[in-house]
């Protein structure tokens, strides 16, 4: 069982190589949710995430010879990242699996680090088994994203890092995949200061621990696509269960939409860049989630390595659920001009047209009548509602579109 | 004349209200610039930019009869942030005058800090001349937004933060538009350790302090739009001039295309939003417009209210140069089937489709042809060579679109 003398001896042991990450107090989001609100910066670890931290701990603990072995991992992303640097730091050979789907970039941030990076399997089972072959079939040493006492005692490092940059903390808020991260932090900080609460966040498509829970052992869940790549975990750890069941104080689910909304106010408010599993505990303090209210908390944001693609279309649906952009179809009569007369009143409300699209073959209209859609960046619900009605008085004929 | 003891006083003054923000060393701009990087967050302070430093000691600064009558400031975005946060502090009456067209964000958040929000004239000069007018009118207190002694002594405080952080640091890179800010940190800095050099950096299209320099004097640049908006400042000031003449190293200048560039690397590689002013340090560094290398380097990320519109917009022009993102025209034969199979042969090659438009109307292909436009999703140059080279083996006729 991982104990907090565990973690206070991996602090002493990764203290040189991994980056005390900043922890900032945010009004913003103090005052948006009622609580005095500090974010744990992890995403400003050294490849973008905790995970530095466990890895490091454990390729520090191996024996000479399961070091000359070279290590290996299975990682969709943060954890192949964090044993390739920690791997790269102590010069061992590392092989990081991959599923064939992963983005590019994690791989590309793997290789840069210098290890072997195999594409295998279609998902992360297949290329965990695919892994699981290659370290047999060459005697590679096993590096477990979170079921190991070793990455445990390093992961709760973060907590030990709280407790010294913000004594008084009251609550601690932990994303929640394997439970590597919010087990290693509960035990340090409840062994040190037992009042401080310490709850956890999953996406509520792989609710894998709070399963455990309810059932009073681990189960795997069937799990689903989720915006919190990082903690899709399908099955609690056998060293990571036991640990959340004693020390945390409650788990809470949140769905995707929360989660996407949380990265755009992460990144519009406090400038920050979240991946999705970063942003679970501000999805879970925004909408009440947890019992929480005029409380000193803390929420960890796990990791940044989000896709900006995928960053790209939070953005623009976010926008959209805010009313800063929308598609309206406005049917006009099909002469010259009549186009020149629609964006004329457009352009008298401010709006600004970003896109446009006229087409005659498809229309539903009569002929001689013609539909416009238009794209539109506008000012919030209010400006858009001032739209339509300027539209509707010109007597247009308007429907939204999704 | 502002002295080192004006920004030691405006620190003691400022200290209780303005957030110390951190200074993050970068291993991966490290690399990629030859310079040990690091980074000073302003982007992080309570309204997304340094501006709160300035306008606090400013405001803190004012006599009793000042204070009572209200203070009044232009701003198309940070200033105001900064003034109407620190009269709300102060319990003072604050007006803001901004451009018409100003991000209605930024006007929401001087709302937010109590302040009355007047939108007048059509750009920033115009919006300047009627708050210059309200202030005579309403004998109002005028706030400005760089060229005060006041102000640049806040500003410099940023300066005295980077000396405690980082007290070996070798050069410091610092956004310019009024040069108030690299003003107070050239004059705090170089006071107390003449060794440091300081670099400013401009938007190419609105370098004034660089034609000022090459004048011998203040002078008007034509202007034009820029990404960095926060630094689009078409006269250098008669306080901030003469600071930059004696302190300044030297000055920098950076296109749109290397701002947007260096905006995408800080949020992809640090996880951090940047405005364009803010990355510009960057831009320069990256670019190699500064002579540095083999240093200990400090980039000042000056602020971070962006609009997530642009970023969104930055993301994909980014996407796209880096050959994540392309856009190609196929011409198939115009029979039921030929789009499956094209779309099959692209699925091979593993890419994504984003969008595919299928027209034959506007074709300039034969009859019983026609031209299919895809946007995809690719992993790079090589990636997308590799694409090319399937579907051209594969008899289709492809042409690159912007």
């Amino acid at each position: 069982m991982v104990t907090v003398d565990d973690v206070l001896a991996a602090r002493e042991r990764i203290r040189a190589s991994v980056h005390r990450s900043p922890l900032e107090y945010t009004e913003a989001l103090s005052q948006l949710t009622g609580n005095k609100v500090w974010l744990k910066l992890e995403n400003l670890q050294r490849t973008g995430s905790f995970k530095d931290r466990g890895s490091l701990n454990k390729l520090l603990l191996l024996s000479d010879a399961e070091k000359a072995a070279g290590v290996i991992c299975a990682s969709a992303g943060n954890h192949g990242q964090g044993v390739a640097s920690g791997a790269q730091r102590l010069g061992l050979a590392a092989t990081i699996v991959m599923p064939i789907g992963a983005p590019l970039m994690k791989a590309a941030a793997c290789r840069s680090f210098g290890a072997e990076v195999v594409l295998a399997g279609t998902n992360f089972d297949e290329a965990c088994g695919e892994a699981r072959r290659i370290a047999a079939e060459r005697g590679l040493t096993w590096i477990h994203a979170f079921d190991d006492p070793a990455v445990i005692a390093g992961q709760g490092t973060v907590g030990l890092e709280i407790l010294e940059q913000l004594p008084d903390v009251e609550a601690i808020v932990v994303p929640v995949g394997g439970g590597g991260l919010i087990g290693g932090i509960a035990l340090a900080v409840k062994s040190i200061k037992p009042k401080v609460r310490v709850y956890g966040v999953e996406a509520e498509r792989v609710a894998s621990m709070e399963a455990a829970l309810a059932a009073g052992k681990i189960v795997e869940v069937r799990g689903g696509r989720t915006l919190a790549d990082g903690i899709a975990v399908r099955r609690a750890g056998e060293h990571t269960f036991p640990l959340v069941r004693e020390w945390v104080d409650g788990i809470a689910t949140v769905d995707e939409e929360e989660i996407a909304s949380a990265i755009l106010t992460l990144m519009e408010r406090e400038k920050t860049v979240a991946e999705g599993a970063g942003a679970t505990p501000l999805a879970a303090l925004v909408n009440r989630k947890l019992a929480l209210s005029g409380r000193r908390v803390v929420l960890v944001i796990s990791g940044g390595n989000i896709d900006v693609n995928i960053l790209s279309r939070i953005i623009e649906r976010g926008l959209v659920k805010d009313g800063r952009l929308v598609r309206l179809m406005v049917r006009i009569v099909d002469i010259p001009g009549a186009l020149a007369r629609l964006t004329a009143e457009v352009a008298e409300t401010r709006a600004n047209i970003v896109e446009i699209h006229h087409q005659r073959a498809f229309s539903t209209a009569e002929l001689g009548e013609t539909d416009v859609e238009l794209t539109l960046e506008a000012r919030g619900p209010e400006h858009i509602r001032e739209l339509l009605d300027r539209l509707t008085r010109a007597g247009y004929q308007i429907a939204p579109r999704g």
